[in-house]
C-alpha cells in the first residue's frame, strides 16, 4: 500500500510537535513538509532537539521523523494536512489547501461551529469562508464517523469540547438529563501552547490553581452545538436551548484534562433512570464498540491516558441528591488535539481508526 | 501580659507542624508541651530539622519554638491545647483536656457536628460525648466570633468546609439563591495528612488531577449544617433542605483549596438579585470589617493564600444562564487548619483575631 | 516468525509497569504471565487501570497487553522472562527460570557485580550463586553486544549506572582523564520505587532537592567495574584504581536523570587532549552507530528523553579550569530500566536492538 | 524609636515583591515608595492582588504594605533604598540614590566585584562608577559585618554566590582544602526572574532537569574572589589562582537552591584534616554565633530553608576516597536575595541582624 504523505502547517506549535511523535509510530503516514512562520530555514532537530533521538538507526524500526526536514513557509504538495495555526490564519491556509486538492485536519476553530453568525459572536471577526462551514466535518470520530470517511476537511474538536462532550452525550442521546448542565473543568497547562505569558511562567503556576475565562471560553459554543445534536440524534431532542455553564481551571501540571460535569435526571420520564448502575449501563453500551473511549467503574484520573488516545468515563448517580454527574478525563494533547487528528486522518484515508495509536499511557 | 502557655496534641501531623510555624510568630502564646505517640522520645528538631533554623540568634527577634523540646507521651498542663488528632482519638483526649482546666481548639472533626446522630452516620462510630456538642462552639469567627470567646472548646472547621461555607454564606444570609447548589473543590496533597498511601506518593500525585469522595465526602454534612444555619441567621430560612453535591478533586500540588460553588439565583423575590455587581455588593458588605476574608474581582489563585490565613472571594453571575456562582481559594493548612485554629485560640484568651497571623502569601 | 513469550516477575513494581507500556509496542514478544506476590489472583486491569484501555478494538493495531490477565504466584513458563524483583529475591528466581530454560533479563542488583566479595559488601548479604556471576552479561548493548546475544542471563544496568557509564566510557576508553572522577546525578522519584515511604510523599518531594546516600550509593561499584573495564578494552588501562565520588540527588519530578561528571584531562598523553571539540569528536566516534545514544551540541534536557530509550551525552571542557565535564540523561524507566531490558532482551532472541522501542520522547 | 523609610526600585520584579513579603513583617522600616517601569501608575495591588490581603484589619497587627500605594517612576525620598534593577541599570540609580543621602541595599551585580576590569570581563560593558566598588561592601554579614555597619552602600551577594561561598568559607578559612573546586548547583525557577522566555515556560521546566551556562555563570567571579578574601582572612591564604568548575541546574521547582560542592582535603599539612568529624568541627566553630547559618549533620533539603532566611550546611569526607564534600542549602528569593537584603539593611540602622527575619520554613 502507498503511503500517504503529509504535511503540518505551524509545526512550533505544542499541536504540532505531538504530531510528530506520534506520526513517528504511524505505518502509513509519511511526513513530508513543515512550515512555521517563526523557523523559516531551520532544521526540526534544531527547534526540537529531542528529534535527534534515532539518527544513526541502521537496523529495525526507524524513526520516521527526519530532523534535518527543513521549515518552509508554505508547505508542499502532499494528500493530507494537519493545520495547527491559530484561528482565522486557519481558515486561509485551509482554503488554500483545499484548492490544490490537500484533505485537511484542521486543529483549529475555525471550522468547528455550523453558524458563521455564532463564530463571529464568539471569535470576534467575520468568517471568512462560511460556505465551507456547511462541507467541514466536526472530528469526533465516535459521532461523525461515516461523515468524516468522505470528508476533505475535518474540524478537529477543541480539547475541552472533546472531554465534556464524551462526557456528557450518551446521558443527552438517551434523554435522561435536562438542559441545565454545569461542565467544571481542568486542565494542565500546555493547552495553553507555547506562547509567552506571564500566566504560563512556571513560578506562577506551579502550586497553583485558579478558574478563567468566566465570562464565556470559546469551546462552550461547540459543547452546546454537539450535545443539542447529540440529543437529537438519539431521538430525545432537547426541550429548551441547552443553559450551560462551563468553567475551565488551570491546573499545575503539563498535560491532562478533566470535566466533572453536574445536571439533573429527568423525573417525568417513561422509565425514569435513577442509580449509578442504570447510567453506567447507558453509557457502556453508546461506547461499547469504541477503541478508545472507556467507561470504567471508579473515577478516573488524566494521568491514565498521558500520552495515549485514551478517554475514561465516569457517570454516576450522586445518591444523596439524586443529581447526575459524569466524569471525563484524556491528554488534551492527545485525544484533545493530535491524537484525536490523526484518528481523523486514519478515517480520511481508509485506515483503522486505531492505527497508529496503540500507545497506552506512560504511567508513571 | 502574662503569656499563655500551649500544647500540641499529635504534633507531627501536618496540622501540628503548621502550628509550630505559626505559634513561632506568635507575641502571646508559648509553646510548652508536645506530644505524638509514634515519637515519643525524641526532641522537636529530631522529626523536623527545619526547626533547628535559629539556634544561636543571641539579638533581635528570636524563634520561639525549642528544637529540644521533648515529645511527650502526654501533654503536660497549659492555658491552651490545640488537638491534631484523628476523629474519635480527639474527642477523649478533648474530655481530658477540658477536665484539668485546658481550654481547647480541637482541629478534628470531633465536635463539628450538632447532632450526634449525623456524626455517627458519617463517621461510622458512635460519639463518646455527645453532650459536649452542645457547649462546643463551631471555630468559624466569621459566624461565631462571640460565641467563641466564651466558650471552652472550639471546633475548628474542616480545610473544605471552611472554603465552601465562607463562600456561599452570604449568598444563603441574603436569600438570593435557591437550595440546589453544586461545590466543585480542589485541593491540595497536604490535605490528605502525611500518612503513607498509594495515593500520595509523589509519582502517583505528580502530573495528575482526579475526583474522589464521590459516594459522599465528611465535610458536607458540616458545610450543610452551617449553611442551613447562615441562612437563618440572615433571616432568609431555607425553604427546603440543602441539596448539596460536593465533589473534592486532588491536585498535583501540595498546599491550597479552591472551590467553585454553582447555584440557582432565586427569581422569584421581592428585589431579584440579577448581576455580578448584584451579588458583589451583597457580599463586600458581607465581609466589609473581615481581616481575612476578601472579595476580590477577578478569579483569585490558591497561591495568592500560600501560607497566610486568608480566604479570598470572587461570586459572579453567568451572563449566558444567570447562574450564580462563587469561587472562594485559601491555604488548607493555614486558614483551612492551623492559621484558623490561632484565630479562633485569640478570641478564646481575648487577643485581636489578627495576632499572630499577619504575614502574607509567599509569592511565587 | 514465530512470536516470543514473555513473563514478568513482580509486575506491580515501577519497572514492571513500564515493560506492560513497552511491550504493548513489541512486534514480537507476547506477554503471557505476570507475577506479584502482592497482587496474586488480581487481573492486571484491577491493578493498573489505564491498561483497560483498549478493550474494545476490533480493528487496527490492537493493545497487546490483556488487562484480563490474572496474576500469579510463580510465573508460567515462557521463552523469556523479565525479572523485577529486589535483590536477593532476584536471584533465587533467576536460578529456578534457568533451570527450565527461560532466558532471563533481571533488572535487580544480583547480577550485575563480577566480584561475589564486592557484592557482599554493598549489598550485605552473601551471594547466593556466585557462579552464576561468570555467565551472566552485563547489559550494556552499548559494550557488551555481541556477548548478550550468545547469552541466557543479562544483568541489566542500574538506571544511575547507565546514565553515569554510558557519559564516561568514551573519556577513559579513549584514555584521556585521570582517575578522580565525581559523578553528580539527579533523579526523578520513580527511581526509588512504588514503595511507600515519607521520603516519596508528595508534600515532602514537592518543591525540594536533596542529596542522599553520601556513604556510597550501591551503583558505584557498578560504575567503577564497568569504567575499568572500558578503559581496559580501549587499551587504556588506568593507572590506578579509580576514585569515583557519585553523589545522587532526589529531583522534584517523576521520571529522569541527569548526570554531571566531572574529571581531569591527562596532560601528560602523546596528543593532549584539550578542546570541546576534540571530545566532541571523540563522542561522536565512540557512538556513531549507536541508535540509542546521541553526543549532542548543548546541553540536554532529562525532558528530551522523556518515555523514550535515548540517552543524550554533552561532553565539553571548561576552558577556564581545562577540566573535563560531562552530562549524560535518560529516563531512568526506560533507558534506565524497562527500555534498556528490551534492547537486551532484543538481542538474546535476534531481533534488531531498536524492535519496539521507536517511540520518540512525549513533549512537553 | 523612629521608624525607617523604605522604597523599593523595580518592585515588580521576583525580588521586589519577596521584600514586600518580609517588609510586611519587619517591626522598624516602613515602606514609602515603589517604582517600576512597567507599571508607572497602578496600585501595588492591582500588580500583586494578593497584598489586598489585610484591608479591614482593625485590630491587632496590621499589614504594613498598603496595596493602595501607586508605583511611580522614580522613588520618594526615603532613608534606604533597595535596588532590584537588572545589573548596569542598577549601578545609575545607585548613584542618584546615594547622592540624596539614601543609603541603598543593591540586590545587583553591580557592586559586587572589587575589580572594574573583571566586571567589565564578565558584565560585557564598562562599569559606570568604578570608585564607588571600593566603597561598596559586600554584603555577607557572616563576612562583613563590621564594615556593613558602616556603610553606604551594601552589594548584595548573587543566591548561587551565597549558597556556595557559605558552603565553602570555612574550608578555605581552616586552609583545610585545595584550590580544586567543583560547584553543582541547583536551582529552582524563580532564579531566572519573572521575565517571559521559553526556558521558563511551565510545560517545558516541568518535569525536566537541565544544566546552563557551561561557558561561565556570572556568579563564578564573585565566588572565586570572596573564597580567596576567606582564605586570607583565615590566614590561610590559598596557593594558586582557585580553580573553581560551577554548573548551575534548573530544578523544577519554584524556590530553592542547593549547592553541592567537591573539594580535595590538604594531605601535606601540620595537622591533617581527615574525618567528617573534623570537618563538621571546623563549620561548627566556624558558624557557632551564626543566627541564619546551620552546620547540620544530615543532607538538608532545599525545602527546610522554603520562605525562611537560613542556609543549612553539611560538610562532610567522602570516606572512599578521602574527599572533601559539602552540601548548602537556602531559599533563593530569601538568604538568596531579599532577606539577605534586610539582614544587611539591619546592620546599616544599627538593628540586630533579625529583625523582620524570625520566620521559619513553610513546611511541606
Amino acid at each position: 500500500m502507498d503511503k500517504t504523505s503529509v504535511s503540518i502547517v505551524n509545526v512550533t506549535s505544542y499541536t504540532g510537535l505531538e504530531l510528530l511523535r506520534l506520526l513517528a509510530q504511524h505505518p502509513q503516514f509519511t511526513l513530508e513538509s513543515v512550515t512555521a512562520r517563526s523557523a523559516v530555514g531551520k532544521r526540526l532537530g534544531e527547534v526540537f532537539p529531542q528529534l535527534l533521538s534515532r539518527p544513526h538507526a541502521t537496523t529495525g524500526t526507524q524513526a520516521k521523523i527526519d530532523p534535518e526536514l527543513v521549515i518552509e513557509e508554505e508547505s508542499a504538495q502532499t494528500d493530507l494536512a494537519f493545520v495547527c495555526l491559530p484561528h482565522a490564519a486557519a481558515a486561509n491556509a485551509v482554503v488554500s489547501l483545499l484548492e490544490r486538492g490537500t484533505k485537511v485536519v484542521d486543529l483549529s476553530a475555525d471550522f468547528r461551529l455550523r453558524d458563521a453568525d455564532i463564530y463571529e459572536e464568539w471569535y470576534k471577526h467575520i468568517h471568512p469562508v462560511p460556505a465551507l462551514l456547511e462541507t467541514a466535518v466536526y472530528g469526533l470520530c465516535e459521532r461523525y464517523r461515516e461523515d468524516i470517511a468522505g470528508a476533505s476537511l475535518v474540524a478537529n474538536p477543541g480539547c475541552y469540547a472533546t472531554a465534556a462532550i464524551l462526557g456528557l452525550l450518551p446521558a443527552f442521546a438517551a434523554g435522561i438529563i435536562t438542559s441545565d448542565v454545569i461542565i467544571d473543568a481542568k486542565s494542565g497547562v500546555s493547552g495553553s501552547g507555547r506562547g509567552l505569558t506571564l500566566g504560563t511562567h512556571y513560578a506562577e503556576v506551579n502550586e497553583d490553581v485558579s478558574a478563567y475565562s468566566l465570562s464565556g471560553h470559546r469551546h462552550l459554543p461547540e459543547i452546546t452545538q454537539e450535545l443539542t445534536a447529540g440529543a437529537m440524534a438519539g431521538n430525545h431532542p432537547v426541550d429548551s436551548p441547552l443553559r450551560i455553564t462551563f468553567i475551565p481551571h488551570l491546573m499545575p501540571m503539563t498535560r491532562g484534562i478533566l470535566a466533572t460535569s453536574y445536571a439533573e435526571l429527568k423525573t417525568n420520564a417513561a422509565q425514569p433512570v435513577k442509580t449509578t448502575a442504570d447510567v453506567r449501563s447507558i453509557y457502556a453500551e453508546y461506547y461499547a464498540n469504541e477503541p478508545f473511549v472507556h467507561v470504567v467503574d471508579q473515577p478516573p484520573h488524566t494521568k491514565w491516558a498521558y500520552g495515549s488516545n485514551d478517554c475514561f468515563i465516569y457517570p454516576t448517580v450522586d445518591t444523596r441528591t439524586n443529581r447526575f454527574m459524569v466524569i471525563s478525563c484524556l491528554d488534551n494533547l492527545v485525544k484533545g488535539a493530535a491524537g484525536q487528528a490523526i484518528q481523523n486522518a486514519n478515517r480520511l484515508f481508509g485506515l483503522a481508526e486505531t492505527t497508529g495509536l496503540a500507545a497506552i499511557a506512560t504511567y508513571p
